[in-house]
């Protein structure tokens, strides 16, 4: 697993994080116990299990108790981390229905749900389509448990409602997020409003405002502060997913779990591609045309895409793009009267989403 | 849409049909308008309302509202519209995930979800991958508004929160059945243990069971009255899918919506075909390990797989499976005293699901 960022240790996002696995690693083991009792397929859980020990940041958790703590929530009992597991088992249910859409095979330096199982049903006669069917399965169990995870925290009826309508707009936005991002290929490729509110809805919603929002929400926090929330986490949010893009081409494999030939040979429109499109001589512009989405892009095809990225600029410009939006949400946190703790925590997670590596 | 059995009309059973679609159809309508305001994807809401609009029997609400009136309800208010609402809703959700999983490109005599999106995207340079990764997403969407209508219905927080345990229930079976359905392939024929868990997680739980007990659950009714409702529900459940398990082979798809030819090609392990190939003698078995689940399958081909289930009795044992659990069921009504209105409705819903052709 990687720490989330080597600036900043911090002993609470550890104790944070071995509590949100702890918990998911018990809810997950007695789905295996019971399944095996009563004859259904044990193996649901157990991959889910697998697949969340595989690693992962714990983003969305650390950011749910950094809620909490913002509204002014003290120690953190039970009830938050059993929230912020199940927004980490939201985030198994993405990520693997995502691999899915992406015809990801790696995830996490490892294969992807869907390609391990296929594996695994290899004597079968159409072993590809098992492994994918399998996986969209277990994807449907693992948004079906976190929604137990929700229900089942001990929170009172009221907050739970705020919870729950917090959590409802926050897989509205993912799914909507995620289907402009499938979409996003029929656009022209230096269309940027596209690929600007995919990161808004798939990113800087889903990922940093929803789970910060929550956090708050269980202390029965009103809707001022779940704006201040707000106003600190999209822009911080924009600027994580910019940073993701720039890793996704630029970033070392080794250390981001996922190969750089992925995103150019799906043909992934960002906000980087857009850029380069848009500031493209016509030879460039050939050379964007030509090789991204080729699905047998090789590291010399890579290269030259790369190439038309610097030439153009357009890194550059996502650079400032992210200093921009980071500075944003930095501004924020000296206006909103988080307590001192807080705000901390906050500008230590939005230095380690923007400064990273992996 | 078909009616749910020419043999029992009911004014009661229309109004309700209609209330639930007028209840989805103003929802989508929403959220299509929400879409389209907020620079999403308005196509997401408006292929559900199309789907959910291209047929359905509404068995689930159906149950749902006598689930509420078992249990002692009077009238039918709005929230427990709202409340079988999302059931169809979830239903929606169930269909398109089924239909990408069983590869089953005709639904409701029309083409499947994910076939039609196929289409549309007919000039993208993978249609066939984007139909269905569109039609994942569509289906996750369909399971969270379905989440947001049960939430939304206007019923009491400690009513609401023992709803939204049996839902939980129910999606985490239902997801169980069909990851054992669709592993059940990889079982020998003649096995029908794993088709008779299959029956009663994948339908009689989640078809019958948890509707009833969910339209009860928002009167407010205890374990006694849940568990009655689950002792008439199981077996008139597997009941249910025992008569589509024949329909699938013997129906007219002219009234079922369903090619004859799928099942068959798809191989499915059904308890009609684990009694046909226990049965069978070595020449039989032949034919059967040889045809079924070949995709290339033709009429005479299941005209030879058909030859053997009739030759076996197959059909007729599950003939005689179906008239024992329906007598099972009805019997629990003699000893059950839900209010002589509610009973009728049981029983009329029993005989419909068990005597229809389509």
């Amino acid at each position: 697993m990687t720490t989330l960022t080597p600036a900043a240790p911090s002993k609470n996002f550890a104790s944070t994080r071995e509590r949100v696995e702890a918990c998911l690693n018990t809810f997950l083991t007695r789905k295996t116990a019971d399944a095996r009792t009563d004859g259904l397929a044990p193996q649901m859980p157990a991959v889910l299990q697998g697949f969340i020990a595989s690693g992962g940041k714990r983003l969305r958790p650390l950011l749910c108790v950094a809620g909490w703590q913002a509204a002014g929530g003290r120690g953190i009992p039970e009830s938050v981390i059993r929230t912020a597991a199940a927004l980490e088992m939201y985030q198994a249910f993405a990520l693997i229905h995502d691999d899915v859409i992406d015809n990801s095979a790696i995830r996490r330096s490892q294969p992807a749900v869907h390609e391990a199982l296929a594996r695994q049903f290899a004597n079968s006669p159409d072993p590809r389509h098992l492994g994918v069917s399998a996986a969209i399965l277990i994807g449907d169990m693992a948004l079906t448990w976190s929604h137990e995870l929700f229900m089942t925290a001990d929170v009172p009826a009221d907050r739970r409602a705020i919870v729950a309508t917090i959590v409802d707009a926050m897989r509205e936005e993912m799914h909507h997020g995620q289907y402009l991002d499938l979409l996003s290929v029929l656009q022209p490729l230096e269309d940027e409003r596209t690929p600007l509110t995919v990161i808004r809805y798939k990113t800087a919603k889903y990922t940093v405002e929803r789970p910060l929002q929550i956090g708050a929400a269980l202390t029965g926090a009103g809707p001022d502060l779940l704006a201040g929330l707000s106003r600190f986490a999209l822009p911080l949010g924009d600027a994580f997913q910019l940073r993701d893009d720039l890793l996704g081409i630029f970033g070392d494999p080794a250390l981001t779990g996922k190969p750089v030939l992925g995103d150019l040979q799906e043909g992934k429109h960002t906000v980087l591609m857009a850029l380069a499109a848009r500031r493209a001589n016509p030879g460039q512009r050939d050379i964007l045309e030509r090789r991204l989405g080729d699905s047998a892009l090789d590291d010399d095809g890579a290269a030259e895409i790369i190439e038309v990225i610097r030439a153009t600029g357009a890194d550059a410009e996502v650079e400032s793009m992210i200093a921009a939006r980071y500075a944003e949400a930095l501004a924020v946190l000296d206006s909103e009267a988080f307590p001192p703790d807080a705000t901390a925590t906050l500008i230590r997670i939005a230095r380690a989403a923007v400064e990273r590596d992996s």
